[in-house]
């Protein structure tokens, strides 16, 4: 087989093993903690249905890609709870050395355009990575809400702590950044988020 | 909260049901079984990287979602496995159920959008359809091969029947189809599928 064909191939099976990489959120209806892979589905579709609310105009197909790639570097970095402040502190090297090794699999120009792309996530600059990261933040929202906020009782997370990285939603998207407000606020009511 | 953007986000929670919907392929490493949401991601990601090799040129972009919408109406209509003569019967009218039931939740133009998608990847008449339906195909079969064939001996496949499911893979791409066939031939080896 050609070279550049099994690289490409010997990728797709390693990326695989992102469905094993657990996150801190819970699916809805009360069910099993969710995973990277799934997390990365869900906000890609996300986007695509919610691109009308996005604060500047997006390339959508941009925006998707960048969805489902940007956790591809926790197969090796390991998933970081948004509110671990230990595990935030080393978290860009330990994803800095993971992004090298994962992405040289793939032939050396698809490696640097994935690189790029994952960047461009993380520094939620341009209009495609501030809408991305709005639903980074969004995805995980709604299903702790459909389930009454309990990923938030069981880290005792503070809705200032939910404010301070829901900051990143308004730059993608003022719309869905009032849900995300209103969302906030009914669960400080309830008694989920500390106030 | 306006009455579009409710109806798009009771949908975007909707979908989170499709993380429990088993499939009959199992992860690499021997591990659990996947799930539609999880096959969807990773069809998606395969798909924008392996775009090269599409028999005729594609919007990737219309190609990675209609990988990431195309099991949606299993979460009412069930995943039906590419080998069960009997449900394969059925199939048809269960999903036609199932995607006027699902995608109702949506406001009307998305409704008519993502059914039209869904219709035209079913039909795999366009390029963009045969080269998703290429990676529907390609994408258990990694893992499967990866896996030994297990999921093959598990229901004692044989190579003809697979021969026949990839028939579409080679509508969507011929180079990929030969990857295909090199994999049933080893598999015909080890025994793993009966020949």
């Amino acid at each position: 087989m050609d070279e550049r064909l099994r690289r490409q191939l010997d990728f797709a099976l390693e990326i695989d093993k992102e469905k094993n990489i657990l996150r801190q959120t819970h699916l809805s209806g009360q069910g099993r903690r969710e995973n990277d892979a799934e997390h990365a589905w869900h906000m890609a579709v996300m986007a695509y249905l919610l691109r009308e609310y996005a604060n500047e105009e997006v390339d959508i197909s941009r925006v998707m890609l960048m969805c489902l790639i940007h956790d591809i570097v926790e197969i090796y970095a390991g998933d970081t709870y948004a509110y671990d402040t230990e595990a935030l502190q080393n978290q860009k090297a330990r994803e800095d050395a993971a992004k090298e090794q994962i992405y040289s699999l793939l032939p050396q120009d698809q490696k640097e355009e994935l690189i790029a792309l994952f960047d461009e996530f993380e520094e939620c600059r341009t209009a495609e990575a501030k809408f991305a990261c709005a639903m980074d933040n969004l995805q995980p929202l709604l299903l702790n809400n459909s389930n009454d906020g309990g990923d938030w009782r069981a880290h005792q997370v503070s809705a200032e702590q939910v404010r301070r990285r829901q900051s990143r939603t308004r730059l993608g998207s003022e719309v869905l950044y009032q849900v995300t407000e209103n969302i906030i606020r009914e669960n400080i009511q309830k008694g989920s988020l500390t106030d």
